[in-house]
């Protein structure tokens, strides 16, 4: 691990998430405080999610000794190989790979490293993070979160990536997204909330983020998606479509609790010359039900849901794989929203197909299908 | 206004509430999106309070322009007298005194100046902090704060109060309670919050706290009360009752939200060495329904209420008078959780009398008994 220098230094960057993709890292999931009756719905929805990604790049899914089985009967043209994503390998197509890795729960967007390339193309290196449980002793959602946290280090030494060690700074995948270009944004909710860096001011973090990412300007929307479990994570409320242009989770619905949290991020959107498309969020709340509340089993120290408690569904939360935008649906009363959603995105990303993915088992578990994806750029390629 | 020094350099400090006043602030209430049913409710609730304190100290109380006709037809005893508190007067328990402050809203805890006394016990001066409504841009509850900001300076001009300005550092009185013996008690969910001084780290924050309240030790709280709006002030979780011994907010239901944030906060209590007594929160939810709904009406970027949306009711935001403990109740099917508070606090406050005051009108607002009052301590005491 690198520790004495930061990417930038290096002249290393972090591509935007539409650039070509070696590979997507997912972990298969179980953790029963997160995934209602016995994970199974939930296994379901991403197994059909990896196969999508599986179209066009390879995809890695981190497994330990109990979800080995589901995984392998789930997607029996998986192989097991622990050393399949050699940086710099080529890209295959198709490939499933699974990996084992123990972890606390299926979050890969914030334990897996974050990737940067250098900028002739040639490389790419993981960064670790420091993983606290979105929030740790202050707010984290569980109390154990070890194995997370050595999920990146671990990952790196097993597929041979190099890799940048960012030492005590906590950040997590999720809570930033890049242009590519010279541009990161995030969230003034999660990344200055005390559970993350108390220790450093605003400043201090931005220029973290500017090292670490190869960046020269630092967005600070100042909230995220209503009720949202992460302190608001960005990649939930706004994502960038291109360089400078995004979609930002919108409702016009004065009453509605997000409609000042989205009319703040507009204004300093508007305000950084950033082109905003709104991509509405579901008209009626997604909430949980009785019958999801039985299906939980959650330990000492573990956050708990309430019967009704409005989840933080938003349709930004989508992947994008090399050849497609995986969107999140919510269904039920919803399904004229659905539609909306597809409408926008399939505008706006006019090369790629639109594939909705049922994803209220995903929603249940606290976050969508971008929070438990994360893209390997990839190398070689001339910019 | 002294700028060049902060209360400390000069040997003030901020004592305890339960020390002896020389008289209280409050503020007549009638903000439409706080007070709902044309603010009637509330108005009777704060002369009642008004009352209570006046049995033992002088209160003033700021009004504008409509709501002193309201304050004179409840408070018929008031007089209207704009100098009555000139620092140092002596105390004249059963007064009554409205003075023309204008605000936007009434929450004088948090917009009051902050009250200190030199070790002599011979002046006392008061602190203008900067106040943007709970979070300003980032999460405030309302969009114009202007007048509540001028609120302190304006309160010291008009009643001959000497002053310290703490410039551009944001605070609210309700977000800090000292011991009087060298020790603030602050959360970490408030002071470090995106909203209040994000270009400052916690170091200088608390060296802050140290230099204008006085104290040798800050002790941070992770959180506070769950949904708390102010960003989860101390003063409704955890309150001194003497140098070393507190009261806090407290749950044995592990299914209960509130039980991890009391629990973070028992864990760091108990390690700074401080005896807690359990204060119960209210057995059943207090919850906004569609009657008190109905009577609230909102401006543009003022922060809305929804039915069913969970009050941050709690026994800890009483207000220690000079020979009285004002304890909030919330009445129906907590009943019995209202009485276990009253005989908790008269177990620990042997001296005082305990007036239990009906607090639902009051809470529908946002805050309780300890947000709307702000102490003035008594000059000329022997310590």
């Amino acid at each position: 691990m690198i520790k004495d220098t930061a990417p930038s230094h290096d002249g290393f960057y972090m591509p935007a998430e539409y650039e070509p993709h070696e590979a997507t890292i997912m972990v298969f999931p179980e953790r029963p405080g997160s995934w209602p009756h016995g994970a199974k719905p939930a296994q379901k929805v991403f197994a059909r999610i990896i196969r999508e990604i599986a179209a066009s790049e390879k995809v890695c899914v981190a497994v330990n000794e109990r979800t080995r089985q589901a995984a392998k009967e789930m997607l029996p043209e998986a192989v097991i190989a622990d050393q399949e994503l050699l940086s710099g390998a080529v890209n295959e197509n198709g490939r499933i790979v699974l990996i084992n890795i123990p972890t606390d729960d299926a979050w890969a967007r914030d334990i897996a490293p974050t990737f940067v390339r250098s900028r002739d193309g040639s490389r790419v290196r993981g960064i670790n993070w420091r993983f606290n449980a979105w929030g740790g002793e202050y707010d984290g959602l569980y109390a154990h979160w070890e194995k997370d946290d050595a999920f990146a280090p671990e990952f790196m030494r097993k597929t041979g990536y190099e890799g940048y060690d960012a030492g005590d700074f906590v950040l997590e995948g999720g809570s930033i997204h890049s242009n590519g270009a010279g541009t990161v944004m995030t969230t003034e909710a999660c990344l200055l909330s005390p559970g993350r860096n108390p220790h450093l001011s605003k400043t201090e973090i931005e220029d973290r983020l500017k090292a670490y990412l190869g960046a020269e300007r630092v967005i600070w929307l100042p909230r995220g998606i209503y009720n949202d479990e992460t302190n608001e994570h960005v990649d939930n409320v706004c994502a960038f479509t291109a360089p400078d242009e995004v979609v930002l989770a919108w409702t016009d619905d004065k009453s509605d609790p997000q409609y000042e949290l989205s009319a703040a991020c507009l204004k300093v959107l508007e305000e950084a010359g950033i082109r905003v498309h709104k991509l509405p969020i579901p008209k009626v709340p997604v909430t949980v039900s009785e019958a999801d509340l039985e299906g939980y089993v959650f330990e000492e120290g573990e956050d708990v849901r309430e019967t009704g408690e409005r989840l933080a569904a938003s349709y930004v939360n989508f992947y994008f794989t090399n050849d497609a935008v995986l969107l999140p649906q919510f269904g039920g009363e919803n399904e004229m929203s659905d539609a909306r959603a597809v409408a926008i995105m399939k505008e706006l990303c006019p090369g790629r197909r639109i594939v909705p993915i049922p994803a209220r088992d995903i929603i249940l578990g606290g976050g969508n299908i971008h929070c438990i994806t994360q893209q390997i750029p990839a190398a070689n390629v001339i910019n």
